[in-house]
């Protein structure tokens, strides 16, 4: 069976045309219980509406039905990577997501400063969620140890979360993970996975040790657990699989990585969505696919702030005219994942989507919205066919066998 | 995991009901630009419409959304086989379109008359488009050679265009093409793919050899090139998959080669769609699957005519009711692709598909067209799930687990 991908490769051709693709993070949403209306649903947003009525629109499963995927997943998913065959490993994330410069052959993992008590025992994962300038002081203790050959890098994330990098020769990322992610339990012992991770794991474990020794007297955080350990994505790119020069603008560091895993060009931008549509502009002759990511819908819904999350939106569409100016052949709006106030996090409803192009085939939606979006064109489909949808209308897919 | 055709092994029973599968090629489109209606949408069809009331209507993907098939992969699809799954070389689909008798152990390949320049070099891939009579009397020239104790034959298909047939003992079909598909270039040498493949290789490279030797001095006819070299294909046919007795009915000849391939019995036919009606009335009592085939929708959406296109729809219309006067147990009615006017040839967008028969559990759709599909109870499927409904419909397929 020929996967996506392949076939992706086998027909893509360079031409042209552009495709811009808007990911308004955590777009779909759930009804307020007083108006039976969605977050999108109660938004006011003409330019959107207008943009459905010439589109193509539907519903997509970032993953499967039922399944909340996460940032990685939810966007693979959207860049055509069927994300049950692909994974970003959490400690290769949580490095992208502070834009450090992982390199081949690094170990990252995902560290969480904990309280332990005097028995040994974890009596918090968190260590009370000590705030980022604390552990920002404790990363700097615990960076630059020596282990057998091996440099260990330790970043700050936000609140008790760190990354911490093993950087040397031959080291395999799989090992064991040292968190047991419950309370009451001591922290594991690191194993390895197979025959050839004994060393990682000796080295991960020593430096668990001497972490904490260093850590003592730090309480609440006088612990470490460690996980998701793993090595940089070797993904084929959009280059290879698109012929696409693809360009990635979005202001928050995760994202950025999540398109650099997948050979985008990321470009500098500000922290708005003008910001970002002006770097667009800017970079607008130098690429033929733009990945422009949109954050404050995704974390107003985090925040379970349904009017938030509406005005969000709303000030969304009153910058989309500027995008559509440009006039791209192919634009396609939609998001990662939903990400509903009432549940104050993602979830595993489908979510909106539409695409704008000559040759879309428009049907009969007039809002862009989960409940008009049901009974479009595109019918509800897996996020990953939207590459080669996007790629269809853009006319840059040949046809598939005689 | 148990795949659709071994699924349909194992659940088919023979029983006296009839499925008749009426494909309307190429059927799908786009709107009109002054109407925003498609060709379908524009033409009047009362009895399609008709038919679609009391059928369940839905929106097909023949290979995957965003994929324009080919011929050979849209009727895959339609006759149960994914396409992604079972493909069918370039040489043989192009021996079947002339309907050359391919046996077991022939490799057939794609030949292109081409004009070569003094120095070696391509300078156009179909010779000025020659005519077919004038090819057909260069075909006559190499055709019959014999090299290292296989026959190959040299058959016109038309304009530029050669079959290649190779017949010995122990072929391979895993050699490369000498066709570069780029002009300005010299024809690529023929290598094996697999070890065994050397005595093709060097046959075929041969025949090219003999054969540039025969066509100098017939500029801008003064070379060959090869590609696609291919075994028939050996799928599991209607019989032993479905257990049923297929009829196929096509005035093309290709589309009577794609019906052999799955072990169709291929009925003489006259070329129109009255002719064709006549022959499946001949022969309804001797089979119990009809496939028939309307070529002239596919042909003017080639031809970018929008306005024929909607004729030809209005014509096959007309003679429905000659069909449906059967009273077929099952009556399906798709395309194997979209071809819209506005394109000039195949493309990616979903087919309407209607399946009409006593227990089809009609849906609210009340016309057969582009847009009212898009409700019906099939929702939007992989067009190789028809065949699977057909025979549920039908009542020929077994529950499966108790």
């Amino acid at each position: 069976m020929v996967d996506q991908l392949s076939l992706m490769r086998e027909l893509s051709i360079k031409t042209e045309s552009k495709i811009v693709m808007l990911v308004l993070d955590g777009l779909g949403g759930l009804p307020h219980p007083d108006t039976g209306k969605t977050e999108l649903e109660t938004a006011y947003t003409p330019n959107l509406d207008t943009l459905a009525q010439g589109s193509v629109c539907g519903m997509t499963d970032p993953v499967m039905p039922g399944i909340t995927p996460g940032s990685a997943p939810g966007h693979l998913s959207l860049f055509g990577y069927n994300p049950l065959d692909y994974t970003i490993g959490r400690g290769v994330l949580e490095a992208l997501g502070i834009d450090f410069d992982l390199r081949d052959g690094d170990v990252a993992a995902r560290g969480n400063l904990c309280t332990i008590d005097q028995n040994g025992i974890i009596t918090d994962r968190r260590a009370g969620r000590i705030t980022t300038d604390k552990s920002a002081s404790l990363a700097e203790l615990l960076n630059g140890m020596q282990i057998g050959g091996v440099e260990i890098l330790v970043e700050p994330v936000k609140d008790h979360r760190l990354v911490i990098v093993f950087r040397g020769e031959g080291l395999s990322d799989s090992v064991t993970d040292s968190d047991p992610q419950h309370v009451g339990l001591s922290p594991s012992l690191i194993k390895p996975r197979i025959e050839n991770a004994d060393r990682m794991a000796y080295i991960a474990n020593k430096f668990i040790e001497k972490a904490t020794e260093l850590l003592a007297g730090k309480y609440p955080a006088n612990g470490l657990l460690l996980r998701g350990f793993s090595h940089k994505s070797k993904l084929h790119g959009f280059k290879e699989i698109y012929k696409l020069d693809a360009c990635a603008i979005a202001s928050y560091p995760m994202y950025r990585g999540l398109a650099r895993v997948v050979g985008m060009t990321v470009v500098k931008t500000g922290l708005t969505i003008v910001d970002e549509i002006t770097s667009l502009k800017n970079n607008y002759d130098r690429y033929d696919y733009f990945f422009l990511h949109y954050k404050p819908t995704d974390t107003a819904g985090e925040d379970g702030d349904f009017a938030h999350k509406v005005k969000m939106l709303e000030y969304f569409d009153q910058v989309l005219p500027q995008l559509t100016a440009l006039r791209p052949e192919v634009l396609l709006v939609t998001g990662d994942h939903s990400t509903p106030s009432s549940l104050s996090g993602h979830s595993w409803h489908p979510v909106p989507a539409m695409i704008s192009g000559r040759f879309c085939r428009p049907d009969a939606v007039v809002a862009f919205n989960e409940t008009a979006c049901l009974s479009g064109g595109l019918g509800r489909l897996p996020a990953y066919h939207l590459m080669p949808l996007a790629m269809a209308n853009a006319m840059k897919l040949e046809k598939y066998g005689a």
